[in-house]
């Protein structure tokens, strides 16, 4: 068996999520349709994270099992032969031999999302698909201050949306940055071990609830605390989402 | 009559370019849409370009022409009310009120076009509609010299493709830069009095075939004397292409 890993990015906005489904065409779904064109086989294929419909990925990891019969391809030609099978809207930019033991999900040491946000009273035609537009003014040095308060491990099952079945809801958050201005693009940044279900989106609805003031960092240790899910902000759309970074 | 001078930005991927025609949506027949809906009537509508498929603008302007019959919105109350009515690709940013001898083509001093390019042998899932893909290294520096040659008045008639009637083909290029980096996006900014159709993307397709060493900044001053289509470098895609800006 031949394990590679591949170096992704996507634009999510015309898949349903990364992860083979039903209902929709899946990031997941063309990997696998691309790799069994230059392979000549269909391999299983397991991705480092279940991003869902809509949401994009700067940079995300997925292996392929190959088996003795697959094509033999070098390495250092995959990457561009998997690009020629694939839509426009996912590219691969390396591949890698593994190790057996490698697993794509449990081997991540940790990940950062970025929330991308349009700050402007008027709607960017360009980016419409790419951030969330959120038209009043946002505070960004409250919203920093905010989320400061955040980093470090804690118990974030007040930050899960329901439909998710993990049992343990502790993640340690590495560091939580606000950036860039109000009227042009605001980024959330965020590094975490793990993230529970639309803990991202949560977080950054909690920010946007800071700067209109509905609450402040002071306030956030005891909203952790609550584990109640309605004290904190609103689920923001998966379109202003994007996968930035994986540390194995 | 009342005439209202409107800062447009749009996404041209979805347009059969700006002006109204027959065979497919346009940006004029949207913005005229948009005004017939606020203002009760459906007013002339003149812009101040002919954009092509798929061209985008980051800032383009047109008119609306109201009689007096129209529905009464306060200027500064126009551009969130047009905002309402148009799709989310088209952006009205303001509205002003011009005089009646004010014309959104012949009144412009001189218009910046700008031609981007994602410079990286991978292309980038997020701008397939939105830059040009060149994937081999692009020679900065030599198309910047070459770019300085064509500043300043010449016969651009090398520089048109057919399909177009004007009869003076003389133009004055204010400026004419090449920035950003290899590896990532590159951008081509030129300024002129007027352009002749597909001029800039002509000016930048000469400048790629400078990089690849098929002409040389030293000859342009002869290509341009030529007046000669064909040795001029490849018309490039329309959707590198933006209006940039328009100064009047």
């Amino acid at each position: 068996m031949r394990k590679i890993l591949l170096k992704l990015s996507f634009c999510g906005t015309g898949y349903c999520g990364y992860q083979v489904q039903n209902n929709g065409i899946t990031v997941q779904k063309c990997v696998q349709d691309a790799a069994e064109k230059i392979f000549g086989e269909r391999p299983p294929v397991t991705g480092c994270s279940r991003t869902d419909s809509g949401v994009h990925a700067r940079e995300f990891y997925c292996t392929l099992e190959l088996s003795e019969k697959a094509n033999v391809i070098p390495t250092d030609k995959i990457y561009a032969a998997m690009n020629s099978a694939l839509p426009n809207d996912i590219s691969v930019h390396s591949a890698e031999e593994k190790d057996g033991d490698f697993h794509p999900r449990y081997s991540v040491v940790y990940k950062e999302y970025e929330y991308l946000i349009w700050n402007n009273r008027i709607r960017d035609p360009f980016s419409e698909k790419l951030a969330f537009h959120y038209p009043k003014k946002l505070d960004i040095e409250a919203m920093n201050e905010a989320a400061q308060k955040f980093v470090g491990k804690h118990d974030f099952a007040g930050f899960m949306s329901s439909g998710s079945d993990v049992a343990d809801t502790v993640r340690e958050i590495k560091y939580f940055t606000v950036s860039g201005e109000a009227g042009g693009f605001v980024r959330f940044n965020v590094a975490a071990d793990g993230f529970l279900y639309n803990m991202v989106r949560i977080l950054s609805g909690t920010l946007i609830a800071v700067s209109e003031g509905k609450l402040t960092a002071d306030s956030v240790p005891s909203l952790i605390e609550s584990k109640d899910r309605s004290k904190a902000g609103a689920t923001l759309p998966p379109h202003g989402l994007y996968l930035n970074k994986v540390v194995y």
